[in-house]
């Protein structure tokens, strides 16, 4: 098995506001050409404990990747360190000065002297073309051992990984391909969905199964490294098969898809229409609606009726019914669903209204609280919810209930249709 | 100077789908008592690595913290390395076990066998007490430097490093003192903003300073390390002072709040109101205003127009108006910010109309192009944006936008309000 490692340059790193994103992208691309990672390091521009972390991982690991620390300032040390950790030289190439001395007067300007630096590079590595920023990529081979110095902006380095490194990474690792399942389970616990399919997983013990929370939802993580490509996704086919069998309609997705576009397929596919009544949710699953391309083709309009007066005006929910059963309630739910569905003749009207907190709650109607509403031609229905969370997360599982509870309601009207 | 350094354990941190997200709040409670975060790994549960990584670590860090791995399965390795990698014995502690036979008895359930593993501690150690899970952490001491064993769940986690162990690290550290700033930055860009700034941040040598782009905006941060407190609170009030001179209108906050909280406090301070009619962005504006506590105060509602009909029902855009101008343009803005701001009777309408792509862009009006819309009792406005990015791009970058015109013009009023 070929092995590697990712080492993230930059003391920025180190701060409590900056995640490395470039290392989920690169364990992506290598997995998927059967490289595993094994190890992640994030140092900061510091020489020393550079130094050591790139001896330590070419000690250990096939390939090792560097990401970032490749400007032009005296803070920038990869190149350098890189160099040292090989015990090589760094040599000056003309071209690549010219290069970038070419990109700056494309750009209107002059190069800066400091920019030479970049036209460095390790004595007997392989030059990574740069097309999208001045610092090249280097690459450099001994023994079977790999070390690749990127560029940190990822709309450098993912461009020049997958053109330039892929291509010489795969056939070092032909012998494997990493094949991935992601089910997405909605309205059931992580312990029930444990007990369903655990008689499943266990009997595919190739395959790596993680069960994992999301914010919103529970989702299953198939994971097969195997000689044959064909073979690992038949395997994974049959056993998501025999999971979303057990599972129901809990299972929204076998694709690792999202549940607004879950969502928005059915209505596209039936050439059905949606609107959509928010209170506490403010807009977040009009925004989700709208996140996936396409969608004007089946969502139409929302109304965020933040107040009681907008209940009323926008959507036409009665003064009596807030009166008599208050706005956080089954009963003004429905009448906003039906409001918006009616206002804007859409299949169906969603609507949500609850209590996101902090503030707002009563012992009646503790903060978690939420109704969501459902028209229809035909019928109209509500649920009530009692979300565990703080605000962003009341708001964020509620928006994902009301989503799944409109997918249910259409798999269970095409139940019925079919009748 | 104390050093730290943290080592997330776990496979499931090296899968694309997961983050350590941990490691961010340790690196910022460290920093607040004057420790610094020099090196953070991820490491698999492999027995060879996660040994190597530790004994590294305690070579060259004063604080070296591991996070996760301290599960009662034969893949939480945690425990058992850490204790290898110091030379020591784990030793069973039966109060341990008692404590976690008692907390299984609570919930109803018999304690499993195989969580007598976790009572289990490194010979010498102190232990962490653990009232959200089972795991006990660990502390570990010698000649100044510090192992810290701590479980992986952000709840267990948080409170355990919070009140057993920062009480602990303090006194060792309490020669230094971290303090920070985040200056936030619209409608310019980095160079333009660097070039204003640098003056500035030149003559305070010992103050870090970074600019980073976020998605909406840029940022500033300012980083000191001091041995008083409150003399490095006075240098940053001095400097953040003297940056949001030179950058003028464009800085909306100097304490690291989003433009939602600016402009919701703002709202809030002066008694007005604001309703949104939102086209492209499908709602994620109302979503920003509503995600702040407290935002019922001053945001009544908004309308989600995502097609024409519905601009012209909802809000009153005429018709004529779109057939001459298209739903993207700057008299449809108007129309739809007077629309939205009279139906609602607030203080300010603001609205947005625009094509996120990735469909629906021409050579006129190419993907990115959106107009903002602003009405207030006195006057009607609009800008026209070309906005950067993917689908998801344009669309935050165009709800801050929409968010900074509403801030800018209401600084406006007040300054006409004044004359």
């Amino acid at each position: 098995m070929i092995t590697s490692e990712i080492i993230a340059v930059g003391s920025e790193l180190l701060t409590p506001e900056k995640t490395d994103t470039n290392s989920l992208w690169l364990t992506e691309t290598l997995n998927e050409i059967g490289i595993e990672v094994m190890l992640k390091t994030i140092v900061g521009d510091d020489e020393l404990r550079l130094l050591e972390t790139i001896k330590d991982a070419l000690k250990r690991s096939d390939v090792v990747i560097t990401t970032g620390g490749l400007g032009p300032t005296e803070d920038d040390l990869t190149r350098q360190i890189a160099a040292k950790a090989l015990g090589k030289e760094l040599v000056f190439r003309q071209d690549i000065e010219d290069g970038i001395r070419e990109r700056f007067k494309k750009m209107g300007r002059e190069m800066s002297e400091t920019n030479r630096r970049q036209a460095m590079v390790i004595d007997g590595s392989d030059v990574l073309k740069n097309d999208n920023g001045t610092a090249p990529g280097l690459l450099y081979e001994e023994d079977g051992k790999y070390l690749i110095v990127l560029p940190g902006p990822p709309r450098e380095l993912k461009p020049m990984f997958t053109e330039q490194v892929v291509p010489r990474l795969k056939d070092l690792a032909e012998d494997f391909v990493v094949k991935r399942r992601i089910i997405g389970v909605s309205g059931m616990g992580e312990s029930v969905l444990d007990e369903l399919v655990a008689p499943i997983y266990t009997q595919y013990s190739d395959v790596r199964t993680s069960i994992l929370f999301n914010k919103t939802h529970v989702e299953i993580h198939l994971y097969l490294k195997a000689e044959n490509g064909d073979e690992a996704n038949a395997i994974l086919e049959e056993m998501t098969a025999k999971m979303a069998d057990a599972l129901g309609i809990a299972v929204f997705t076998t694709k690792g898809e999202s549940m607004e576009e879950v969502v928005g397929r059915m209505l596209f596919e039936r050439g059905q229409t949606v609107s959509t009544a928010e209170s506490c949710t403010g807009g977040l699953v009009g925004r989700r609606f709208t996140e996936v391309p396409g969608s004007s083709k089946y969502y139409m309009e929302g109304a965020i009726t933040y107040s009681n007066d907008s209940k009323m005006k926008m959507l036409g929910v009665s003064a009596e019914t807030i009166e008599n059963h208050g706005a956080v309630s089954s009963q003004t739910a429905e009448e906003m669903a039906v409001g918006i569905r009616e206002r804007s003749r859409t299949d169906f009207g969603i609507s949500i209204t609850g209590i996101a907190g902090p503030d707002g709650g009563t012992d009646e109607k503790p903060v978690g609280t939420v109704f969501v509403g459902y028209a229809d031609a035909n019928e109209t229905r509500s649920i009530k919810l009692t979300v565990p969370g703080d605000r962003y997360l009341v708001r964020w599982r509620t928006s994902q209930a009301a989503l799944d509870y409109l997918r249910r309601q259409m798999l269970k009207q095409r139940g019925r249709d079919k009748v």
